[in-house]
This record gives structure tokens, sequence and C-alpha cells, in this order.
């Protein structure tokens, strides 16, 4: 055991003799208010981080409140600002390897498509950097709730057809550092289902959803295929992965897809 | 600080004076395999407790390990069973009032209405027991998947209406202990909404439910109003607790109706 | 059915025979960002929302889209203002009753025991307002991180004593409107503890919280005594309801206390 | 759209040109009764399945209800009998991949370590097979309660130490099928931590568990090294995860550390 500055042993920088290396050793489910800069502005918001660092066979422990302070330091959020703060811990703990992820929920103004009333509809967003000696990753992630109509019951029925609530999950790394925003994520994925969801709607803009979703069935293949397609589109999508879930409203359980990509 | 039998200091029993006394002090989450009784047999579940006692201002504390024995010891559960344990609980610790509540899954065959296809459907269910000097009351609670189609959406659209999955929690205090099973009020439930909810369809079964559900648009407030005059009408039940939740797809957050009622 | 101005059919508004009153019909979980005002200053977070009226027997349905505008037509919540709105909710949807609740996390700034290191922890606060012909009352609620320690574990082992996490809720009706701050409820709560827990804490200020838990041994019964008197013993405060949550560390179940008082 | 023999459209086998493979489709959080095959016995539980084939780009959905068919078929589920679940999914689907998990809590009897008690024990347990052309891959995997007392603050305090509920998940895939029992690496997780957790603990015990705990203060990291060294000095053990989770009482955020290994 030694002793550190302040007189009292450090246990953590004891000898370790089970040769194990831990891929991630740190924090989770910290919370902290933030702000988040995108594109549109700064939004204050709350989020949750967790933060590790790989861990050498021969260090029996990490100094977990390095963690802490690092992000509370940190300034308004956005991809370069976390990749520095990941960096940072990676050399403060002297590891091989950090890990950062910090998921928070974002609101941008819903327009009702008829009456044109307005009202923050909330989706949820994640920053992601994984740091090591050769280089600094940054995914970027969405979660976004649609409404989803069945394509099958459309068809198959001489009238209506069950429609229901899902999610759509998002991520993407960016070919450079900055060339995706969050918005981008959203809007991508807000306009995959059958129609989007409105926090607030009066009766004329009820009317049209309903009929825009009738118009627009899809199957939840056909959401996370379409959302595929505008990443793969995309030239500043270096990666990506989705995930859709349907809340069946005909069963007690969900349809899923997932897809995973990298550009060539 | 009294000296209990095995020898170690029963710091529970200890002198209080700060005159409070405390409506409820017991566990709470705690999981345990169990059988559950019903008119169709008998189901093997896991279920979730909490049990509590009040606690006279001048006690210091209860003792918590009486809770986990009793339940422990308890057989199939039903509920003259759960009245008994909890009559124990407040016997054995010495308390004016004691409380159950006993959480768990259950399955009912569920037949898909046009292929006649068979699956599990699962539903939630408790028991809630509170017992004092004077009486022994015992509520029954159901928690049921349903389909819900909204009449307004029916009305204003040209074409389609929008549905979505709901939940219908009725709890129940019948008139006389074992005048109504769990089974009672999940039928109450699962009928009030649009359609049913099924693990299990092929094609002409989505047609039907589909159109089952066109057929039926129901408003949470609906829903919530047909389990009460069902709940009303049986004179079984004394007394009564609704809640409906729609998961609206055309929002990301829930409609919800509540109704509470006792037999004047 | 009777048309509204816009020309559509407003099938809320139509005749209902079923002769049931309910006491709530609204929306819940409605995510949206909101400035909450405490005296200490504004702070910009994230609330979830439950905005309810009751419906009188003879109206089908009532029209959810008011909730949503009412909410995010309101300034800086506070007390007064949410007890406004929700008035205006009764007014405007023409109940009898009407209910909101919102809840948010907030931070307060923490200084470490020893170092005096500051790092922003979390608490959850609420407002529920209930409003009706005759009055509104408005009561706060907290929901706070705490550490406890067993004094009987302390006591009867010769060395050692099990500690955990555990959380404290209280929810307290103010005699006046703004006679009691979230702060206020915050203090309480976190005082209660064994020690109060910390998001930043150097090697001396975890030596001086662990000392601090040992010398100050706390059952939940005890906490939930602490806060109770604290409660009782503030002029301000009309009405309560303390819940405490000890996530034991030697089971995987919790131990609970609640007390409800009001002054006589 | 092709049609089916049954004389409704069958909209899934409907042409699909936007080339995109997806790497999941099914079903998620479908919940059914199952009896789990232990080498101790059969436990009754309740299961949460989720159940995804690959679908080729160009086909345009799945269909669904094949897997809910196949999960109700299935006897008591064992490694050997889910991988021919998931291997008839794959056929009957026409699909390059399937994958399946089914997650669910079981029990142990605990006894307790002075007294002799006993009580059953909640660990969460979940089988996971992949499947395709080449290789059927079957993970156990389970997640078990664990008492942690930190090494640091009884080092560095004059007297006492911190302990927290902790959470073990181990995930493994042996060498051969049947190798590994779920009992194995409940065992390596529930011996790993400072103390094991039980149900029902009265004084004397408490006393034991107590001193256990203060005698063998465990770091997270400590935690999943210990682990990590009994799967890899474990023959039958071809690869695995460990992740550990401290829900550190004197924060309120967690500690965790994670180890992935594969035999070399």
């Amino acid at each position: 055991v030694s002793v550190a500055l302040n007189g009292l042993p450090d246990v953590q920088a004891g000898l370790e003799g089970r040769g194990v290396e831990l891929d991630e050793v740190g924090v989770a489910g910290l919370s902290l208010p933030v702000q988040v800069a995108e594109p549109d502005g700064l939004q204050s918001t709350v989020a949750s981080a967790e933060f590790t660092v790989a861990l050498r066979p021969d260090v029996r422990g990490t100094h977990m409140s390095r963690f802490v302070e690092l992000l509370t330091e940190a300034p308004a959020l956005d991809a370069a600002t976390l990749a520095a703060t990941t960096r940072r811990a990676r050399s403060r703990l002297d590891a091989d390897r950090a890990r950062l992820i910090v998921s928070f929920p974002l609101f941008v103004e819903r327009i009702a498509p008829t009456t044109g009333m307005r009202a923050p509809l909330r989706y949820d967003a994640s920053f992601e950097v994984i740091d090591d000696e050769s280089t600094t990753s940054v995914w970027l992630g969405v979660d976004v709730p649609i409404t989803s109509l069945c394509p099958c019951s459309k068809e198959i029925a001489d009238y209506g057809a069950h429609s229901q609530r899902g999610r759509v999950r998002v991520q993407a790394r960016p070919a450079e550092l900055g060339a995706l925003s969050l918005l981008d994520l959203f809007a991508a994925a807000d306009t995959a289902g059958s129609a989007p969801v409105y926090p607030l709607l009066k009766r004329p803009d009820e009317r049209a959803v309903t009929m825009t979703a009738y118009d627009n069935p899809q199957f939840v293949e056909d959401i996370a295929r379409d959302v595929a397609v505008a990443m793969r589109d995309d030239e500043c999508v270096a990666e990506f992965f989705v995930e859709v879930e349907n809340q069946e409203s005909i069963h007690d359980h969900q349809a899923i897809a997932r897809v995973r990509w990298a550009r060539p």
C-alpha cells in the first residue's frame, strides 16, 4: 500500500497479482445538469454519464473521483468537447483506453400540420466517445418516438389498420468530427415512420395525422431500411446502427429491426 | 438496549422518545417463487412482496426478518391465505395494523379469433391485504393490456383511425372474501377496449382484430366507464378503483382516466 | 355528435348515458423543458407532467390538447404559477376538480466535507396541485439519496456495520402558499440519514464520511421519524408524508418506513 | 403482393428494392411461463424473450407470428432445447442467421450462516443462442446481488467502512453445449463480493455477515477480477463477459467494471 500526498494510504495503487486486464472501470449513472451545443442553439438539460478507462493487469484500482471532476469541469457539451474530456481521462488516469457516454433529453419545436400550433417534442440523445492511443471515435445517438401503421393490416382488412407508437434509435459515427449533428439524426428518424408524433394536436391536425399515417403504412423493417438508406446516402456518415421498435397495438410485445453498417 | 435470547443486544426494542407513530414499517421488493390458486387451477409464478406493520411511538424498530419468514411459510396464495398471513404478522409483531401487497404475472390461454391458435397472454395481478383490530380487507388487482381505437380520429378522418396499446388496471374489494377472482377482474378489463390483445395472430386473425377495433372505437374515458359499469353491476364488488392508460400513437404521452367507487 | 367551429364533429361532446363520473381524465408522461424558480435562483431542467380534471357523468370526453396548451404556456414554475395553471384548466374544461403533478430533477452544489471540492448533487422534486371549487392545495415533494448505517449491525458485530444507499421522500403541504420551498424539504431529508451522499469525494473526504456514518447509525424507522419531527416542528407545514427506503446491502430487498401527518 | 394459402395478400413477401440487409428482425418483450431445466431440478418461472432472424435485402418482411409459435412449442428450457428452437426459426423463416435471448428469474435456497434458516434467493438468468449456417453458439448468463465493502474506506478510516449492494453479471459460452450450468455461473458471482446477500437473517446471522464483509473488502475491480479468474480457470469456459456494478452508498452513482475474454 503506497501513501499519497494527503497522508492517507492509496489502496487503489496497491500491488495486483491476478493478471487480469479490465476493459472498463469507472462510474455509471452519474446525473448532472448540462448545456448541449447544437446547430440551432444551446439547450439546458439533465444528463446521465458513464465514464470508464481500461485498467492494466498490474494496477489494483482506478481513481473514481477523477471522472466526476472531469465531467463537472466540461463546458457546453458537443462532440469536440467530450472528445477532449475523454482524452484527458485517459491521460490523467494513465490508461490505454477511455470511454464516455453522455445521454440526455432534448426538445425540438413541433408544429401541428394544420393549425400550426407549437409545442416542444422530446427526443433522447447521446454522445459516445471511444479513445485509445491511435484514434478518438465519437458516436452521436438519438431515440425518437414515431407512429407506425401496419401495411399488412391495411391490406388484408376491409377497413381500418392498426397503428402504434414506435421508437427509432440511430447511432452514427461521422466521417469527420462535427460533420453530423444530433438534429440530422433526429430528422432521419422522425420522417421514417408512418407519421411523426406531436405533443399538441387540435382536431384538424388529428384528422391530417390520421390520414397521413394511413397513406404511409410502414413495417418495422421498412422504417429501419428507410433510416439506413438516409444514413448510407449521407457522405458524412462513416458508420451507423439503427434499431426500430414498434409497440404493437394488437400484441403486448414489440416488433423490432436492427441494422449495423460501415462505409466500405 | 435490551438483550434477546440469543445473547445479542436487541437494538430495535430500545427506548424511543420522538413520539412519532409510523404508519408502515417493513420490507419491499422481496422477490419469491409462488403458486397462485385461481378458480381455473394453480399457477406457478414469481411474486414481489411488500409487507409492513404500524409501529407505536414508543418502539424504536420492528423485526424485519419476521416478514420474510411469514412469506416463505405461506402455502399457495389466495385471498384467504394472505389474509391469514397478514393477521399473523400483526399478532407476532404486536402491531395495530398490518398490510401486505403481493404482485405477480399470470397467464391466460388466448385463442386467436379466426384460426383458433393458442398462446399464453400475460397479465399482472395482485392481492392487497389491510388488517387492523376490527377488519381485514382484501383487494384484488389486475393490470391488463388492451387495444384502443380513437373515436374522434375515426369520425373526423376520411379513412383510417389511430389505435394504440393501452393498460386497464382494476382493483376491487369483494363484499365477501372469495366472492371475486382475479379472472373476474381480468375479464372486465380485457373486454373493455376496442379489441383484446393477442400474443399470436395469423393473417386471418389480424384481419379480424383490425376490423373489430375499427368497429368499436373507445376513448380512454369510455374504457374506464365500461369497466366501472361492469364492477358496479356485480353485486360481489363492494368497492373498486379503475385506471386506464392509452399509450397514444400520435403523441409521446399517455391519455389516462381514473375512477374510484364504493357501494353506498 | 355536435359540430365544432372548425367544421369537424366534436365526438368528445357527445351524449353519455352510463352515469359514471370520472375522478380524473387527462394526460400523463408529458415531458417538457422547464425552469423552476427556487429561493436560490432559477434552474433549467426537464419535467414530466400529469394533468387531469374530473369529468361529469353526462359528458363523454375531455379535450386533451388543452392540458398541453396550458402547460406549454406556463412561465417559470413555482407553487403559485402552477396553482394558477390548474385553476385555469378547471375553468376552461368546465370541471369540478383539476389536478396537476409536475416532477423534475434539481441539483444542489454539494461541498466535500474535508477538501471542500464542489460538484452538483441531484435530487428529484415535484409540485402537486389539487384544485376544486372551494380550495387549491399545493404539495411540494422531494426524493433525496442518503447513506444509512444499521444500528443493530454496529451493536452486535465486533467490528464493522453494514451501510447502504437509501432514498428519503418527503411531501408537504405548506400552511400558506410560498411558506415552504423545495430546498427546505431537501434539507430535512438530506440530514436525516447516517451521512449525506456526495457526487465527489477525495480520500480525506471519504475518510470523514465513513466515520460520520459509523458515528450516526440510523434505522429506516429513525430516519422517517427524524424527518417527521423536523416537519412537525416547522410551523409552515400543515400536512406531510414521509417515505424512507433503505436498499439493504445484506439483502436484495428494501426496508421501508412511512408516516403521514396533518397538523391538528 | 403475393397471395398466401388463406386467400389474403402476403404483404411481407412483397418486392423490396432498397438493397438493405437487416441484421435482426423479430419480436422482443414477449412474456411467457416456462420451466427451466437445471442440474438441481426443474423450476417454474416467467420469461421474457427476444427472437430475431436476419432478413435478406430482397425480402420486405419476416413472419412475426412464427417466433411466438416456436417459443410456445418449446418444452422445458435448457441450452440444447433453445439451440434447437433457434435453428428451427432460421430454417422455417429461410434466414442466414437467427438469435434468441430468453431471460427469467431463478431461485436458490439460501441458508443463513449461523442459524441455518432457509429462504429463496432470487437471481436473474438468461440463455442467448446465436445460430448461423456454420455454428450455433449458446451463452449462459446470470445477474446476482452481492454485498461489497470498500477496501479504501476501511484502510483510511479509524473505524467503519462503507458497504453497499452490488450486482455481478456473468455471461459465458461453454466450450461444449451442456458443459456449464447457470448454477456454475451463479456460484462464481455469488462468492466474489465481500459477502453474499441473504433474504432472511436473524441477529446472529447479521453479526456474522457484517464481520465477514469487513474481513473481505473488495473493490468493484477486485470482484470483476475474481470472477474472471474463476471463469478463466474453468476449462469448460470458452469465452466470458463479466460486469460488476457497485451501488455506492456514499454516492448516488455506480462504480462499474467490465472484462471480456476468449480462451486463446
